[in-house]
């Protein structure tokens, strides 16, 4: 698997031959009288403005979808300004274009790529010739998309502007993997593969379905395709498609282009049109998925504790050190000197702001994996002569389970934690529970 | 410093309040025949289409600057078609527009950035509030940005749309180090700082200069600036500035918005507007000088030697790992082992289609730090019932030195080196020195 950062502004022609500019279109009318413009499948979706003539025409805005109470008619004019007639509907198209150059013409047109996808077929050739790769393979991206929607919405889940994240992984078609065609193994494969992806960061199996296509709504290219969707508060929505879009990208590149996109397949010397496995995800709207999914609330002696189980690779801060008292001088330096020491290598932060409880339920808000506290056991009593022990407790997010470790070792078990994989039941197990 | 991801669609009012709709310009003329649009100051640098009355109207092409050899005159008329006036010089916008929602009106228009920068001044205050910041601080961003140049080119120094590395440190203005303005003195620390990172990366010092923006060169709103330029091929070319920006943005931005952009000062007790030094760089226009920079040719044994001396964070493989003899299975079999171990960490390649010269070229070329190469000795033979010691060579790229060290040490090695900065002399120090 290789990784690529194709142009975001792509030449028509890349969108003629990819079907972009003739079929990525939602169908819209405008009002004849106010000049607006509405998706002409959303229409019975919004409230509508109506004169109604059983009562002198007076002016009443009635909910998406009901006919009017006074006189039993339903929506027929401009739904925001209830005058206009609305044109027949035509194909808008989603991509957002500028001009490249200092004149607005036609010939200056160019398109923002409202999908990773193309910059990776255009793209082919010079990286499999300069990568020298042989099939099976993959080239993966992730960058910025751009999509003129009507209807942005739900959050971050359908924005102008989202950042997608996209693998056209090649086969040969020639290929037999146990007896079946090769394509059909991979897009499996690929399935399975996407589908464990989103439980292995944290996001609960039930939460999670795969869709099948059916036959009348897969697209043209497509010989099958399976969607992963997420339960989110609005309903079952799609995460990501994974599609097994046949050949039907790079023989159309080649088509356009005039220089054919083939490889060369030396086992059965001819020259092959790779079939292309695309798992292609949006990551605004893993987020949000891996965001819903977090966050808990509980009861914890009696209150409320809000908190976001975020899978430590996720957590945008992993280590929170905090001081049990503040007024204590040696506590504060040792507590700032580990954070320091931590700080770099994992995105650490150090809070005194407030009492200890606080602090705690301050990192589980924002799904910080471990506290460190340290307290005066740790750094002993100067006016009793008592020496510290030198030991801090560590508190996991999920469990509130407490361990005492020696500072020397925080390094190692944070190592062990956050890199290797080690299970905190591990670390329970080395050392001992600390009062919490 | 904590990172952002901004938009790069912003609306109209964020480049008004930041200047760019204003005055982030070049100075055009129109043909007012053949309609063609050319950069007012760029006119006397292209050839220029010459009807000339002195040969009963002939057409000439004549080279750039220069007048007609038989009339003698100058070049006042179109030089693209030879007939039109040119209108008198006016501004063009280098920002690239293109239009939100499913009408190309007015209202509609918005903007791709033509720099990350102002993404961090219009997010401030959600960055300040999230993240609990306290002066003095930065924001970084990574991000594309794009800019309807007329005369893009040099390779990748000047492109349509570039990736953009920005940094905004805010500093209290209040503050004093060493007797002399906070502001002033953060400006010289990252000059400082920001010099040196071109060398830290292998830019030799000697390709690098600062400049100081002239008095009558600064932007209105810059304190002072300096640049750091590369000797290009084509001449001393600017790879980064560093500007003192004061409170210009955060002024700006707070007035258009209506929404002061203050940071309280709680020592004083006041608000306070930060002052920010700004350090912004192009990451493509970086990945060129360090190509440039890193391409030598050397004479090797009677024969050429094209290398690049990429330093090996920069270098995009790490390590190839080489058969010494394709014929024997044991070979091919350990080196293709080491290789896929070796991958689990660091990008690899294995590689055995020419003989081991030509396989160290190649790598020579494309700046590979490291080669591995598995050899008879390594894995003994066989028939001759000799074993194998197990060991294989490692190859620097630049001294062409070679060590022997045991298979079993090879990561502890490569993590040495492409981690922890342990130097390659070290290495040569502790094994033994292989026969190249």
């Amino acid at each position: 698997m290789v990784g690529l950062d194709a142009a975001i502004l792509m030449h028509p022609n890349v969108w003629k031959a990819s079907g972009h500019l003739d079929h990525f279109t939602d169908p819209m009318v405008d009002c004849k009288a106010c000049r607006r413009r509405f998706r002409a499948d959303k229409l019975d979706e919004t409230p509508w403005i109506h004169y109604c003539p059983a009562t002198k025409g007076n002016k009443f805005e009635i909910p998406a979808g009901e006919p009017c109470k006074h006189c039993g008619a339903r929506r027929t004019l401009c739904p925001a300004c209830g005058k206009g007639e609305l044109t027949p509907p035509r194909q808008f198209n989603l991509m957002f274009k500028t001009f490249m150059g200092p004149v607005e013409e036609d010939a200056a047109v160019t398109y923002l790529r409202p999908e990773t996808a193309q910059g990776i077929f255009v793209n082919f050739d010079n990286v499999l010739q300069s990568m020298r790769l042989k099939l099976p393979f993959g080239i993966a991206q992730i960058g910025k998309s751009f999509r003129n929607e009507i209807t942005p919405g739900n959050f971050i889940f359908r924005t102008h502007e989202f950042e997608q994240m996209e693998i056209e992984y090649f086969v040969n078609p020639n290929d037999v993997i146990d007896g079946r065609p090769a394509d059909e193994v991979w897009h499996e494969r690929w399935i399975e593969e996407r589908f464990a992806w989103y439980q292995r960061y944290g996001i609960r199996r039930e939460h999670l379905r795969l869709r099948e296509h059916e036959k009348d709504e897969l697209a043209h290219y497509a010989k099958r395709t399976a969607d992963v969707e997420y339960k989110f508060p609005m309903g079952w929505s799609e995460l990501e498609g994974i599609a097994n879009r046949t050949d039907f990208d790079l023989r159309q590149h080649g088509k356009a282009s005039g220089k054919s996109l083939t490889y060369f397949d030396e086992e059965r010397k001819t020259h092959v049109l790779p079939y292309v496995i695309e798992p292609s995800a949006g990551a605004d709207r893993s987020v949000l998925a891996f965001l819903v999914d977090a966050y808990r609330e509980e009861e914890v002696r009696g209150e409320k504790r809000v908190l976001l189980r975020l899978h430590a690779d996720l957590a945008p801060l992993k280590i929170a050190v905090l001081p049990l008292l503040k007024k204590r001088d040696e506590i504060v330096a040792t507590a700032r000197e580990i954070q320091r020491r931590l700080a770099q290598r994992w995105v650490s932060v150090y809070d005194d702001t407030a009492a200890i409880g606080r602090l705690y339920r301050r990192q589980d808000e924002v799904g910080t994996p471990y506290c460190v506290t340290v307290d005066v056991q740790t750094v002993g009593d100067a006016e009793k002569r008592e020496a510290g022990d030198r030991k801090v407790t560590i508190r996991e997010r999920d469990s509130m389970e407490q361990v005492r470790v020696p500072i020397t070792e925080l390094e190692t078990v944070f190592r062990e934690l956050l890199a290797d994989g080690v299970a905190w039941s591990a670390i329970v197990a080395r050392y001992p529970a600390a009062q919490s």
